[in-house]
C-alpha cells in the first residue's frame, strides 16, 4: 500500500472540464490501490478576482477578513473535485482546514503550518476513501481561518506529505516538469528529469516558477521526495531529490533569468572604513533588498566605485534613500533598469572546475558585457544588458550541453 | 440600548457599490448606539452560478459537498461587508456558522437551525463591535457545514432575533415593503404599512415573494416583530406583527396571483362512496399537490364531475396517473393550463361579512368566469382565464379600496 499526496494547481482545476479530468486522474491512482490525499488550489483566476474585490473596498483590507474571503477559492474547488469523484463512483470526502484541523501560527495572510491531526483522515483512507483538502489555508490558535501566502497550496501538500508520512508528493501543474529555462520563452530549454532541492530552489527563485520556494525548502528539510508532473499529458515529469541521489554528469542543470532587477553605481565614493555599512544600512531599514555588490578601488586610491543590484520596483526609493543619506559622499549616481540577471545553476558545479571561467568566456565570445557578478556554491549569476537575454541563455545552453 | 438584527438580501450586497452602501447603512444604525448583528445573503447571482457549476459536474451532486460549495457565497459577502465596515472605521468582526456555532439538524441542503451559542457574540456586542454572520448555513451534529434551503438567510435572521432576544429584526431587500400585489407587474399595487404574519404568509405563498415563508412562520411562532425595508430608499417599509396589534379598517389587505396552476376536470365520474379517495390517493403517492377541489352532482344523479387544480409542472404526471388508475371510471378528462389563481387576502375578512360575495360580483361585472373557488379564514382564491389576470386584479384593488 502506497500513501500519496496529489496536489492540483489552479490551472489543473481551472474549469469544469479540467476538474473532471483531475478527478479521473485521481480515480486512476486510487484504483491502483494507493491511499490518496488530494490537495487543491483555487480555480485559476479566482483568487485574483477575490483580491480585486477586496481592493475595490479597501487597499488595506483587514487581514483576518481577507483570509476568510480568499479561503473560499480552495473551498469551492475542493467541493467540486469531491463531488466529481463521487459522481465517478469513488468514495471521497472533503475536509476543511478547521475540520482537520490544520494548525498554523503567525500573521493572517502569511501564516505557517505547525501541525495537523491525522487520526480521522488516516481512518478514512484505511476504509478506502479519498480525502480532499484545500491548500493554502489553516486555523489560527484563536480559531480563525488563516492563509499561508500566495502559492501556499504547495506548502500544504508538502506539510501533509511530512505529517502523514506519505511515500510521495506529486505536484500536478500546467507544465510537465522543471526545465533548464522557461520553456514558454526559451525554445532551447529542456526538461530536467531529476534535480536536487538546492538546484530547484535556485531555479525557481530566479525565474522558472514551477513550485513555491518555501515548499521546496520544507521538502528539503524533511527529505520529502517531490514529483512535478503535468495534469494534461502522460509525459514523465521531474523528480526532486537530495543531491546525493543524483548523478551529476553535467556541471550545469539549468539557466534561469529574471528581468526585475536594476543596477545602481555610486561613482567616486569616499574610501574609508565603514563606508559600505553607511551605504547599505539605510537601504536595509527601508526594506530594500540588495542582491549583488561589487566594489573597485578607483585609480586615485582615495575614492571607490560601488555597484549593486536591487529589485526594479525599489529603484525610486533606493535613489531617494541614497540622496538623503548624509553619512556618505559620492560624485555621481548612475542607474540602469534595462538589465537582466542570468544564472547558471548546477549542484555538479562544486566538483567541476572552470564553470565560472567557461561562462564568462562564452558571454565574451558573444560580445555580451557583464555588469555585475555574484556566485554561490551551486549558482553563478551575472547582470547583463536586457536586450542580450535570449542570446546569452542560448549560448549558455549550448556551452553547457543543455540542449 | 436597542439590540437589532439587520439582514441584507442578495441584491443589497450584489456589487461592491452596494456592499459599501449597506456598510454605511449599518454604520448609521450602529452610531445611534444600537447593538447590531448583521446577517448577510450571498451576492445576487452567486448561488445560482455555484449551483450551475455543481450541475455541470453532476445532476445529483453529493449534498454534503454541495452545502460546502454553496456556503462560500455568504462567506464571501460576509468577509466583504466586514472589511467595508472596518474601512469605514466601525469595529466589526465576522463569525462563520462553525465558529459560533449555529447548530442545525436534518438533511444536508435542507437543515433547520436548532440552537446557537450567544456568549462570545454578546460579549463582542457589549464591547461596541458589530457582528457579521452569514445567512443560510449552519453546522451539523457531526461538524459538517449544512445549508437551510433557498432564501434561508431570512430564517437565519429570525433565528438570531429569537435566540439573541433582539428588539427588532429588519429585513433589507430590493423592494421597500410588502405590496397589495406584485408592484413590478401590477401598477395599481400599493405598499402595506402594517400586516399580520398570517396575511404575509398568504401573500408570499401565492406570489408576492418578499420573505421566505418558513422564516415568517418562525417569527409568528415566537412573536418576533419583523420590518421589511428597502436598502436603496429611505421610505418607510412594512411592519409585520401579530393580528391583534393591527387595526383592520379594511377587510382585504392585498391581492396575490400566480400563474403556475393548471385545472383538470373529470367528467362523468361514477358517483359512489370513496370515489374522491380513489382519485386523489394515487396523486398524493406521486407527490402531486392538489390545491382546490370542486364536485357537482350531475343531472342524471348517477355520475359526477370533479374539478381540481394542481401545479402546472405536475400536469403531465397527473394525467398519466389518472389514466393509469384502474379504480376509477370517467367519461372524459379536460385540462386547462391557461389559468391563473387570484387570491384576496385579509385578516379583517373574518369580521367583515360579504367579502366573498363582493369578490364574485366584481368579477362577474367584468365578465370574468370563475373556474374554481377555495376559501380559508383570511383568503379567498379563484381560478380564472389567464388572459383576465390583470383586469381581475385591478377590479379587486378598486372594489376593496386598495389603490
Amino acid at each position: 500500500m502506497t500513501k500519496k499526496v496529489l496536489k492540483f494547481g489552479g490551472t489543473s482545476v481551472g474549469s469544469i472540464e479540467r476538474i473532471l479530468h483531475a478527478a479521473n486522474l485521481i480515480k486512476k491512482e486510487h484504483s491502483k490501490g494507493n491511499e490518496i490525499i488530494v490537495v487543491v488550489s483555487a480555480m485559476s483566476g479566482n483568487t485574483n478576482e477575490l483580491i480585486k474585490k477586496s481592493k475595490s473596498i479597501s487597499e488595506k483590507f483587514i487581514k483576518r477578513e481577507l483570509d476568510l474571503l480568499l479561503s473560499t477559492g480552495e473551498q469551492i474547488s475542493t467541493a467540486l473535485i469531491t463531488g466529481a469523484l463521487n459522481e465517478l463512483g469513488v468514495k471521497a470526502k472533503s475536509w476543511m482546514s478547521w475540520q482537520i484541523p490544520i494548525l498554523t501560527e503567525g500573521e493572517h495572510t502569511n501564516a505557517r503550518i505547525i501541525n495537523m491531526s491525522v487520526k480521522k483522515i488516516n481512518k478514512y483512507l484505511s476504509e478506502g476513501g479519498v480525502a480532499i483538502i484545500p491548500g493554502f489555508q489553516g486555523l489560527s490558535s484563536v480559531g480563525d481561518i488563516t492563509t499561508i501566502g500566495r502559492g501556499g497550496s504547495d506548502a500544504t501538500a508538502v506539510a501533509i506529505a511530512k505529517i502523514f508520512n506519505t511515500d510521495s508528493c506529486e505536484i500536478y501543474t500546467d507544465v510537465d516538469g522543471v526545465y533548464s529555462s522557461d520553456p514558454n520563452k526559451i525554445p532551447v530549454a529542456k526538461k530536467i528529469p531529476k534535480i536536487s532541492y538546492d538546484e530547484m530552489l535556485e531555479l525557481s527563485s530566479v525565474g522558472a516558477k514551477v513550485m513555491q520556494s518555501s515548499a521546496v525548502q520544507t521538502a528539503m528539510m524533511y527529505e520529502i521526495p517531490l514529483q512535478v508532473k503535468s495534469t494534461f499529458t502522460n509525459r514523465e515529469g521531474t523528480e526532486i531529490f537530495n543531491q546525493e541521489n543524483i548523478d551529476y554528469s553535467k556541471a550545469v542543470t539549468g539557466v534561469a533569468y529574471s528581468k526585475d532587477d536594476a543596477k545602481i553605481t555610486l561613482i567616486g565614493v569616499q574610501d574609508k572604513p565603514g563606508v559600505a555599512a553607511d551605504i547599505f544600512e539605510p537601504l536595509d531599514k527601508n526594506q530594500i533588498n540588495v542582491d549583488m555588490v561589487i566594489q573597485n578601488i578607483s585609480p586615485d586610491g582615495k575614492t571607490t566605485d560601488i555597484t549593486f543590484t536591487i529589485k526594479r520596483n525599489d529603484l525610486k526609493k533606493t535613489i531617494e534613500t541614497l540622496n538623503l543619506n548624509k553619512k556618505i559622499k559620492f560624485k555621481n549616481l548612475n542607474h540602469n533598469d534595462k538589465v537582466s540577471k542570468i544564472s547558471v545553476v548546477g549542484a555538479g558545479m562544486v566538483t567541476t572546475p572552470g564553470v565560472t571561467f567557461k561562462m564568462f568566456r562564452a558571454l565574451a565570445d558573444e560580445n555580451i558585457n557583464i555588469l555585475a557578478i555574484s556566485t554561490s556554491e551551486i549558482k553563478i549569476s551575472v547582470i547583463i544588458d536586457e536586450t542580450k537575454t535570449l542570446e546569452a541563455i542560448k549560448k549558455l545552453h549550448s556551452i553547457f550541453k543543455l540542449n
